[in-house]
């Protein structure tokens, strides 16, 4: 009896270190070819994985997800999401359950995670500014008001981390570009620049070096060398933008959709049915494929020899695939109704699609455009997988 | 009594259920910052992580680890490592046991896994050719010798993974460039592109684009644009290599070392105490850098600002650091004797270096150049973090 209760305890004692107590089966397991998908309307997200593409298991309690942004943390096990309403959330992908969650704001449009995986920062509407939390524990390390008069504070939009624990962002309502540098965590420094007018959205190169906006409020692109920020922002693409027939814009494009692939950078068009083609070096315009809606998401295959476009409604539920050597379009179909957001795998093998309106995340082989999976996802939009963790400007 | 007895069972099931039974307590974790670090002498691997910088545990047993290679599973939990003797052996990160291991060769350098994850391939020297495997169970899946005339067959160099389930390489003793194609696992099919004499190692770009292999025989790369393979490989650079001075060359640089930085490539001259620059579109040379020794790897940090070299013997104990901006040597330091290898971390915080002779890996901050940590490894060689696992080419 006395052998049996301290086998017991012993094994009770063995179960808690292992932290297997109420884990599920598979809980031991790699998280480099996992992913979330957002259920929008049901304030869920879906934990899936890329290399039998099925559904793990569902996290709820999440709020708020219309526009919801996703970001991981260093070791690839939790999601960070941000959802509209200020919730940041860190969903343990393995235990497949909320492991904290705060309010961090009062209107959210996502945040990134700092180069050294110990800081999330969100970057919000309201109260316009950025925050960092600690990675594991969610407290508040640093607050960063958007302020750009006595008491008035800008909308903050296309936060991305850049290397040196900064992040790059811009002000909506103050025509800025901002750097705001980590290093010393709780003793933020940050560095302002003059861009265009109503900068709306923006993303890094790849490699960290190039911030662009967007512009509402004017035609063009407002562009800053990371490398060399002292000579400030300048704008490139003047005839980007709605041009001078200011065309019906249905929904601006995300820009964080934006790709460089065969030394060329692959742009939406704002308000027309074409995707411009600029020079990565000299960032001068050389071309533009027609397609067969307004675009949102223009997004390479992690090898650069295909873009992928959604498109604004009334064209949302056709997807086209253009060959950037050929520069035209070598496919198109339609994997339901209303799709909101595609993602490739790391190594491009694979691109998962959301249906909305069709409750259906579709699986392609971007090789032949076979489908390889449905899945059964309510309402889809955003879907991340978790090798952004690895990238930067994610 | 039968409570309690039930109870146990009921633990000991359930800790089957969950792999928990000699897994360590940390067995539940994520894999985007884990590692290995070859102990070159004692045919072992230490597996480490990059967000606190420790070793996590040993995994012994792993056969004749000179010249070591590592490829990582889609999931990120298994590391394959290729040893010279011909082994294969899949190690658990996680359980940190050797998960399945075969002899598949005489003498083998190395190896890399498929787009999809599903198969590991090997180049060997001895039998000359390259063999793929089931990433899953190690069970041979296709052999695919190299040869070149009836009965003769070449050691195999260079073999990176490209999209499409294809694997590029280059036979020394056959001066040719070939592409195999495992779309159809047990089919496999191989296309052969005459090249330079005697290619002795290879690299593609990180596109999967470029294949570049250097050519011991002559001086200059037989490039291939894996885009249009039919128009066949071209020589570039034809000042590269050993030039007509013929200096003696203590190490052949490693290619798998190049790097693609600030649009130019840079690579390790061979027998001169220079790193190389090139356009990465023209392939024309457009500067040297003069360094402290013949250089072995040159690598760029992820973010592509910085290149960091190390050197053949006598100047093995010597490491510099290039800014690619203004293309000169920016910190010269020691971190040990021997110094053989050196892996950055995803998103480039960190870099770890291996000085065999010191029985160190000294992991360091890219920004400050401070030391960070530094961890006793015995006869440490190659570092390899799983997000090689999301790349093209590695």
């Amino acid at each position: 009896m006395r052998a049996l209760k301290q086998l017991t305890a012993a094994l009770l004692a063995s179960l808690a270190l292992a932290g297997c107590s109420s884990l599920p089966a598979d809980a031991v397991r790699g998280t480099g070819d996992l992913g979330v998908v957002i259920e929008r309307a049901a304030g869920r997200v879906k934990v899936v994985e890329h290399s039998h593409d099925s559904i793990l298991g569902t996290v709820e309690g999440l709020g708020d997800l219309s526009h919801a942004h996703v970001a991981f943390s260093r070791d690839a096990r939790y999601a960070y999401v941000f959802g509209r309403d200020g919730g940041l959330t860190k969903v343990d992908l393995l235990a497949r359950r909320i492991d904290r969650r705060v309010i961090q704001a009062g209107n959210s449009i996502g945040g990134s995670v700092s180069q050294d995986g110990r800081l999330v920062v969100a970057q919000n509407y309201e109260p316009g500014g950025i925050k960092a939390f600690d990675a594991d524990t969610l407290e508040l390390v640093a607050d960063v008001p958007a302020e750009y008069a006595p008491g008035k504070f800008s909308r903050v939009v296309g936060l991305a981390d850049i290397p040196g624990q900064r992040f790059v962002y811009a002000l909506f309502d103050a025509d800025e570009i901002r750097v705001t540098d980590f290093s010393d965590p709780k003793h933020p420094v940050t560095t302002r620049y003059p861009a265009g007018h109503q900068p709306y959205d923006g993303l890094v190169t790849p490699d960290g070096r190039y911030f662009l906006a967007g512009l509402f409020g004017e035609d063009g692109i407002s562009l800053l060398d990371l490398w060399k920020p002292e000579a400030g922002a300048r704008k490139i693409l003047s005839g980007y933008g709605r041009g001078e027939e200011k065309l019906p814009v249905f929904k601006m494009p995300h820009l964080r959709g934006w790709s460089l692939a065969a030394g060329q950078a692959w742009l939406p068009a704002i308000g027309r049915h074409e995707v411009l083609v600029a020079d990565a070096a000299s960032w001068k315009e050389t071309g533009r494929v027609a397609v067969k809606g307004q675009p949102v998401f223009v997004m390479a295959r992690p090898d650069g020899r295909q873009v992928w476009v959604n498109f604004a409604f009334p064209d949302n539920e056709w997807v086209q695939v253009i060959d950037t050597v050929e520069k035209r379009v070598v496919h198109t179909f339609s994997p339901g109704k209303a799709v909101l957001h595609l993602e490739f795998t790391p190594r491009g093998d694979e691109v998962w699609l959301s249906a909305r309106d069709s409750h259906r995340v579709t699986v392609m082989d971007t090789a032949s455009f076979a489908i390889r999976r449905e899945l059964a996802v309510d309402a889809p939009s955003g879907i991340f997988f978790t090798s952004r963790a690895q990238r930067i400007g994610f």
